[in-house]
């Protein structure tokens, strides 16, 4: 049997699913389309050449060993046809052909299909803001993008940038810019924290005063109005708190499924335009797959259809797709929706919904959060890593994790440790036991995800009663009221900097000798314990609750938390 | 109710079990008895301590706040009572009392408990080689031994160091002595490779490249006969191959467990004379529950008992343990046996089982391996992986993976997202799709970890057929024969300095031109296609398998596998 397939899309499902198939079934026709000159690329590298980690933007569409992947490479090493420049204008599900135009000489033709494969990815959203036209304002998902916004940097045109969205795209072009290039940039985020929708506030927090310390400037909550430009280049950004200098404005507000194709074609859509497919990447027309940036696929969260468009998601689902062309029968599971972000000096990952998202899906969710160091505390290189569960209240599941760490790498060792546990619906009993490598220079013997397990446990079980730290920094800021005792249970060598700066309103009893002190804390009003990463405030809190206190509450990731969002309290010296 | 828990044995089980209940049933009593006057010590830090990472020994026995754990610290922090040097002889369980000796006066006296936690762990095995007893020849499992050892070393008594045993102590010691010491140190192992049970011959090749790279010499398949003194100081290791000149002798051949007082009371006992718990870790005496080194628990890959003596184990169970004394119901799952050893530039880590293990329990099983960098190809910072899967092949299950990369993070990121895979008995179709964080500077967007089951699933399939590096270089070695063709598939550029050293030996067809130059392939032998790491080997497999030649073979994680284990052809300049 020799078939023909024809592919619209070669980026990334698009080529993974060509060659899959053509590996499989050499003896089959493959047709691959694409609009772009420019094809199988990796656009998630798109900020790494900006930054110039990438010199040549080829890099992004050239083999680990440096074959550029372009159309006659793709005759040649997998014997799939290429038609760049060429747009998908029609599918026609009766006669099975899809119009397609050659978008130099306007020429129509007609591809006849066996299979059909709908790899159309997304596009940027350009919202319609006053002025988004001017010259120096661009979106950076696509090579010739990302090629203009590096040559404006490399001539010295750019001496004030702008990055609209706080998403992942957003903050990565953001460091290239200030990092490399040392152009003083500013990040306007709608939403009220930055990675909306992927980090809590507390996270975000620690993620924006990353970015803060290192020249990038964190507006949210703020949004953009308009753009003011000379000689049709764009000059400034107006917001409705300020205007903001700017020769280069990064649009990175989001990305909208290309699905108008499927859609004309009669394929079944689901919210947001994507293309229902099912657990075999099939379309509702059987002879029809999709996949990538244009699908929804199975949350395994909520059980619901989502959006992950994500390079990696797109290969897996690409070859798929490759193999069920061939007359297989391989499935594709869904995902959690796990991510990561390199910022400056710490990454962010994480993996599931997050308190938010759980409320929004329905669940009634709690949100836990541990610090510690991500190695043998005695091992002498170790970083502070920044975790958060959230907890479905009535079963206990683990329904997200996040993380915020210097070192990346050991916080996605942890983010990808959970993933799979978030997958098969576990507890937290199940993260308190969940077993990572165990070694002094990789993980603790009582490891910080097994910590994060056993904290949200005690605090399902009411054992452990928290306040967040900027719950903590508001009650702190009002302490002239006398409201509230506030409750230090570290050693004193510990907590002697903050007793010398802040008297007898800071009480210092270490946990090991409340019992004896007990006269010394005060019955008639709530008590907040704190210490430095909220463990001996929990320890202090079981002797509390012993000694017959009723109302104290532990601050979540003490003074390490607080201090990493850049909220700590002890005066500057 | 207020009960009386005696828990013998203070180092990690112990400690973690008696903190848990007493914060969860303060009204309680705890007595924990411990020979030593050490106690709650991270043994795993040993390593770190002789190097000189860890400056003091005193860290290892330290809360991360740097408060000494000794018994006052659990009396007035934990609220627990501990008898230091003071030995459990006798478990009566018709009385329900433990008889101790204070061994400082030759004391005897009685403990009467409601629940009993026996928390033994296990003690180094000092095989009976002649002049074993000699000074300077140790084992290093506690802070006494590795004090003793450091000593040494600070005072330049030593000149020449052996390790006896290449599993995770025996390297960690043999790095510690040659890197931060420059101490010209050899391993003596008695099985054929290093970490023997955790690493197949190839990765474990890596390993040994890598110490012998930084002044470690990796003696394998070698025996100790005897050791030579003087003064009554070892002087020489004699081997059956050699004699060794060492006045260090560190003995880390493995330990055994202490169970001889569970096995006097009459408590279950299982292989290796492990005290066999149930899954809430309570021993066949229902008021006896057991943790740690001195149990086994529940292997998830081959569904019986096993043994894992790790300080992260001992920990998690301890909680457990800790739980369930206060009539808590808390499981402990059992373990697919995960772990890591960091060595000079390379580190290790694994779970599940070998290819060797699963042979020896009965899987029809099968190794595949993989070459890859850990990030984006493209991304300027990566490293290469090299991973291996262990697949039963009748049912596609993962049964265990291992690697070697210089980045042990990243490392241990792969392994700890395969973990809950194998323990959910999952295929290599789910080790596929397995979703890991995929962002540039962390991942591939088709990540080694995906590569390595499609290669898996390909290799079940039928369509990759390998030989190991190993194989290939007995092959080569032997090419004079010309028995068989190698067929190099990469790019001409890459094949150049091959085909200059080797000339007609040496065929270089780019995968890309094969169908071209099919001509060129020899029909009458078989034919063995490398490349760099195996990619483009396979995608040649594939057109020869088109093409209609049958006789032909890759080599697993071609010349980059074979120039890590310290393999390669290419003559040195």
């Amino acid at each position: 049997m020799s078939i023909h397939v024809v592919v619209i899309g070669a980026v990334a499902v698009g080529p993974k699913s060509a060659s899959r198939f053509k590996r499989l079934m050499p003896e089959a026709r493959v047709t691959m389309v694409d609009r772009s000159g420019r094809i199988s690329y990796g656009g998630c590298g798109i900020p790494f050449f900006v930054s110039g980690d990438i010199s040549r933007v080829e890099e992004l569409q050239s083999t680990p060993y440096g074959t550029l992947r372009d159309a006659a490479y793709f005759k040649k090493a997998k014997g799939v046809d290429v038609l760049t420049r060429t747009e998908a204008t029609r599918i026609d599900r009766k006669t099975k052909t899809v119009t397609v135009t050659d978008m130099a000489s306007g020429r129509e033709s007609s591809l006849a299909y066996d299979k059909l494969v709908i790899a159309t990815g997304s596009s940027p959203f350009i919202p319609p803001i006053p002025g988004v036209t001017l010259e120096g304002i661009s979106p950076a998902t696509n090579l010739d993008e990302a090629e203009a916004i590096k040559d404006a940097l490399a001539k010295g045109q750019v001496n004030n940038a702008v990055v609209v969205g706080g998403g992942f795209i957003g903050l990565e072009m953001a460091v290239a810019l200030a990092d490399m290039w040392g152009i003083p940039t500013t990040v306007v985020e709608l939403k009220e924290n930055i990675l909306p929708g992927f980090l809590s506030p507390a996270l975000a927090r620690m993620a924006a005063r990353d970015l803060g310390d290192h020249g990038v400037t964190v507006l949210t909550g703020e949004s953009v109005q308009r753009f003011e430009g000379e000689n049709g280049h764009v000059k400034e950004v107006v917001t409705d708190k300020r205007t903001i200098p700017a020769d280069l404005v990064v649009m990175a507000v989001g990305t909208r499924p290309n699905t108008q194709l499927a859609e004309a074609a009669g394929l079944a859509l689901g919210e947001r335009n994507l293309i229902l497919v099912d657990e075999y990447m099939r379309t509702s027309d059987p002879d029809i797959y999709a996949g990538g940036d244009c699908v929804a696929i199975r949350n395994q969260v909520t059980g619901k259809p989502f959006w992950l468009p994500l390079g990696s998601q797109a290969n897996r689902q690409g070859r798929v797709i490759g193999t069920n062309l061939a007359g297989g029968s391989a499935r594709f599971p869904g995902a959690v929706g796990s991510w990561g972000v390199k910022l400056f000096e710490e990454s962010a990952a994480g993996a599931g919904i997050t308190l938010e998202g759980a409320l929004a899906a329905g669940f009634d969710a709690e949100l836990v959060q541990v610090q510690q160091v991500d190695r043998a505390h005695y091992y002498p290189e170790h970083d502070m890593m920044s975790l958060e569960a959230v907890i479905d209240k009535a079963s206990g599941r683990v329904l997200g994790v996040q993380g915020v760490c210097p070192n990346g790498d050991s916080l996605v060792s942890r983010i990808n440790a959970v993933s799979p546990l978030i997958a098969m619906r576990g507890s937290v009993e199940d993260l308190g036991n969940l077993e990572v490598v165990y070694s002094p220079p990789f993980s603790s013997a009582m490891d910080v995800i097994n910590v994060l397990g056993n904290v949200a446990e005690n605090t399902l079980k009411g054992r452990s009663r928290t306040i967040s730290a900027t719950e903590f920094r508001s009650m702190w800021d009002e302490r002239d009221a006398k409201t509230h005792c506030f409750l230090d249970a570290r050693a004193q060598a510990d907590a002697a900097p903050y007793c010398a700066a802040f008297g007898d309103e800071w009480l210092n009893i270490p946990q090991d000798q409340m019992k004896d002190r007990v006269a010394e804390i005060p019955g008639d009003k709530p008590i907040i314990v704190i210490c430095n990463t909220g463990l001996r405030a929990y320890e202090a809190q079981r002797v509390l609750d012993e000694l017959g206190f009723t109302d104290h509450r532990t601050v979540a990731g003490g003074l390490v938390s607080l201090n990493r969002m850049g909220l700590g309290i002890l005066p500057k010296k």
